[in-house]
């Protein structure tokens, strides 16, 4: 969809907030406003801080109240993976009666992990008759709305692996920190195992079970490192032989001991053979890959900018991926 | 989607229509009618003429009248390849009151080459509070509905190619003398090309384009035999050297002179690699397969079922797969 006639404001211009704004200027979006807390950021013109061809004319603020009393169609919201943290922003942004489309990770599916947080939200969008959608390329697409749509030509479902490979030499530098490229194994496990890993398997997992109609008991996750076996170089770092060069995270949906949904998100420098590939088990079996898998950063703008349109005239209420219509890249 | 709670009746018992009221029985329709006009199936049970395990106390009858008059929440409706022949009988399940989900390939996406049929009927359908949506695997899913979704996390689309290659050696035994599999090529050009083809192509093409908001000049659409090069036997048939193995046909969507969609369906027997498989040039470009390709006869049952629920509690009128929300097969 395009955004031709509809205006906007985004809330939040990280690295993934600006490419949010480019993407959403390129299809038509009208800016009116723009919120940052960074000091480097606020007072300039918004085209500059996102990195636009040109500057549109609209300030970066703090100031979220005043961004939106200009009464934008949609908030691109970008700020933060947790749903707690990010709760009172979205709040202050429904209540200003604008729909959201927000890359908050524990937003794509509250219903497992975070049920309260997302039905307080649900309640405070349907008060205010507008829509709140938490997407992206992952989670949001890739291990949970594509594997689900990818299932309607089968009979049955008996078992799912989605594989998500990324070489994330080419993804940004805190990308490539994030996961700890060029640490040691004891630096990873003490440091930052805990901080590595991707946040939203937890949520693409419940997702999928959902769409499968998968009862699931209990879902499991895990973090290890994948150490390089000759040298890795990136524009942004060097990885010996022995040392890490980024994670291989797994997460299961477990009905009666046995893993139905296995998520499998493989980010390192050097990875061999990037892509997407959703495994069935079922009523045929079909297997599917996306050859060098979907760009994670240029993918999760795309996602949020062209779902935008469909999420301002959605019914009203908190909605997941699974609730709206299929969304496609409209040529502008 | 399941069908629980939802009763059905099936419009038309040809091989497609019989595995379409199988899966339904599957997932939890409940058949309180059925409708045929073959006098070998008018009068017996519609589990007997359908394959069920078991008969299920519903009897065949050529009154589609009779059959509506137990008000089913939603009607299979599986009889021609024609919008124009199949638009009486979806006008009188229609006027019934009942849902439709349709295997007609003009219904798919009728706005390009059959729209005031599509007006009269979306006309219909409102008037009388239900929806009407033609689907199946193809058109319906594998060339339309499947590439628009895939074209989520990208930025923009520039073309897309879809290749369809099915092994009709692996299909029923009409659709392998429907694409001329054993005779000459003579035969073929002079009695079989004009009829061998697939119908829907150009109303995947049409529908494609509008997911992707391509404005096309023309569709064009082409048929040619593909000719075996070695024997190749079937269950069904023995095609020597030389002779006809099945058809390669395709379908462009054009702008100015240049092909934006192009859609190649190959159905030949002892086809090789057997896929499907769209190509998106854009931003960024992206190829993606589905190794052996979705299977054509359990596909189209399985994707007709797994909307049905779908179409049961949608907006009133003639939907096309680009208007409802996501689908996917849920445990039944």
């Amino acid at each position: 969809m395009t955004g031709s006639g509809l205006t906007a404001v985004q809330f939040g211009l990280g690295p993934i907030g600006s490419r949010i704004a480019r993407a959403a200027d390129g299809r038509g979006f009208e800016f009116v406003g723009a919120i940052d807390i960074d000091p480097d950021k606020v007072g300039r013109d918004l085209g500059a801080v996102a990195g636009f061809d040109d500057e549109i004319g609209v300030e970066v603020t703090d100031n979220a109240e005043a961004a939106l009393a200009k009464n934008p169609d949609i908030v691109f919201h970008s700020t933060v993976s947790s749903l707690e943290v990010a709760k009172p922003q979205l709040v202050r942004v429904l209540s200003a009666e604008a729909n959201v489309v927000s890359t908050t990770e524990e937003l794509a599916y509250p219903w497992w992990s975070n049920a309260s947080l997302g039905e307080d939200l649900d309640d405070v969008a349907t008060e205010h008759g507008v829509t709140l959608l938490g997407t992206g390329i992952n989670p949001g697409f890739a291990m949970d709305t594509l594997p689900a749509v990818l299932s309607t030509p089968m009979e049955a479902v008996d078992a799912v692996t989605v594989e998500r490979v990324q070489d994330a030499g080419q993804r940004r530098k805190p990308l490539q920190e994030k996961v700890g490229a060029g640490v040691s194994v004891e630096t990873f496990e003490a440091d930052i195992a805990d901080q590595a890993g991707h946040v939203g398997s937890t949520e693409s997992v419940a997702m999928l079970a959902d769409a499968l109609g998968f009862e699931l008991d209990e879902i499991d996750e895990a973090i290890e490192p994948v150490v390089a076996d000759s040298v890795i170089e990136t524009e942004h770092v060097r990885v010996r032989s022995g040392e890490v060069a980024g994670i291989r995270q797994t997460a299961r949906g477990i009905i009666d001991g046995d893993a139905v949904i296995s998520l499998d998100l493989e980010m390192y420098v050097g990875a061999d053979n990037p892509r997407d590939r959703v495994e069935f088990i079922g009523i045929p079996s079909v297997s599917i890959t996306v050859e060098d898998g979907y760009h994670g950063d240029i993918a999760t703008a795309a996602v949020v900018t062209n779902v935008a349109s469909t999420v301002v005239g959605a019914e009203p209420g908190l909605a997941t991926m699974l609730d709206i219509p299929t969304s496609f890249t409209r040529r502008v």
